[in-house]
């Protein structure tokens, strides 16, 4: 059986998670949903990574395989046809038995959007973590270098999760500012349950000054769940991208690094 | 009685307009409503111009006399919490008694947005004219600039609107493309019913070939709006901003020109 791989973009508040449960929408469901529908059969996705209720996704990756070939640009329109208007389909490609979207992904990128001003233009509401308060963000900028590189990020995972190596390489860290708009971008090796959301809402604890830069620095030395700040909310991360050698896709970029 | 111009932001898809009608929500009506509140009397509240249904604001000006002296600030975050989550008030202002948001209007701007792929993130739907099939884009760029200036727009206005004098200046024109992601930006002195959006659907078929850029440029010098083609759809439309001279604003430029 031929095997795909698809980039899907969806809209977190529409879904209780990537992961199918029963009774809940979920992103995995609607997908399995149109491919059965496709294919005549039930049909299993693999997604790259589980994105929690409410985090949306602009590069979530899954593989697949189907009883009989498919053209892949065709196959991307069918799928597109059978999904909610709050998922797409950005590309299809045909890739070896072998690949898997999970466990062949070198790294994957999560970006985390935060609006820092009192009022907020409702367009963006629904994408980002709306923080009223003046924060200090120029401590964060300083911060964020020592978070590159391998670190014990136990402290940012939630509890029950916890793995017994809790070890991670982020291999790019950066936080970009524009007014009252505040861009994070954390490209890594994997990521701990939560991770994003615990790093983000532990560097707003710092920004406000409830939280000393040191202590910060501390927790990437092995901590506790608890020393660490607050999970900022799911609507301001995007499961943004990930990366497989060779990529499986056709064209070296995917359409969407442009139009950041 | 104190006189105060507000900065107002919202989501075209939850009204039925700008201007208030019985029985249907609209801005207007929102907006009264949250004055009167306040207030404890009605309010009469003006805006800078008419957005059609499903047309959004970034930068919508109203002004609005209020019974006693309100602290700039203050006022701005009590309109703010008495607003549904679809409307914004970015900034408030007090202003001369003589101050009127339409008629003191030097220029508005109008922001369209499309997105030219077969695949679009479903984030950006309710917010752009989604055309799936390929266009040619450099035809509209070249026929850009002989829109600025001033021009008989009467074939791109909605028929039953159409004023005697249907010529306006549009001080400001472009068409920057990054990727799928087709931005547009019209400055102007004023505009008819619809003018950007028929301006819009009738670039988009001059791109896509039904429509010889000729036949374009004759429409400048009048026309019939069946001459003319298509009306692009309310979700790509913005009303960006407003410009008067003294700007009734604190700061130089409002906080939203930096995060465009």
């Amino acid at each position: 059986m031929p095997r795909y791989a698809a980039e899907v973009a969806y809209v977190g508040a529409s879904f209780a998670g990537f992961q199918a449960q029963p009774n809940r929408p979920s992103v995995q469901g609607v997908l399995e949903a149109a491919l059965e529908a496709l294919s005549g059969s039930p049909v299993r996705c693999h997604g790259a990574g589980r994105t929690d209720a409410g985090v949306h996704a602009r590069g979530q990756v899954v593989h697949f395989d189907l009883p009989r070939p498919w053209d892949p640009f065709r196959l991307r329109g069918a799928m597109a046809a059978h999904l909610p208007p709050s998922v797409e389909i950005l590309q299809v490609a045909q890739v070896p038995d072998s690949f898997h979207a999970r466990f062949d992904a070198l790294w994957r990128e999560y970006r985390f959007f935060l609006w820092n001003q009192a009022a907020c233009v409702p367009h963006l509401r629904p994408f980002v973590w709306w923080v009223k308060s003046p924060l200090d963000w120029t401590l964060v900028q300083h911060l964020l270098p020592s978070l590159r590189g391998r670190h014990d990020f136990g402290a940012f995972c939630r509890s029950v999760d916890r793995p017994e190596d809790s070890w991670r390489t982020l291999l790019h860290v950066s936080c970009r500012r524009r007014g009252p708009f505040i861009r994070f971008r954390f490209r890594g090796d994997g990521f701990l349950t939560n991770m994003v959301r615990i790093l983000v809402g532990t560097l707003e604890g710092v920004a406000r000054g409830g939280m000393e830069p040191e202590a910060f620095l501390n927790l990437l030395e092995g901590g506790c769940r608890s020393e660490a700040g607050r999970t900022a909310p799911p609507q301001g991360l995007f499961f943004w991208r990930v990366g497989y050698a060779p990529s499986p896709w056709a064209t070296p970029s995917s359409f969407h690094d442009r139009v950041q």
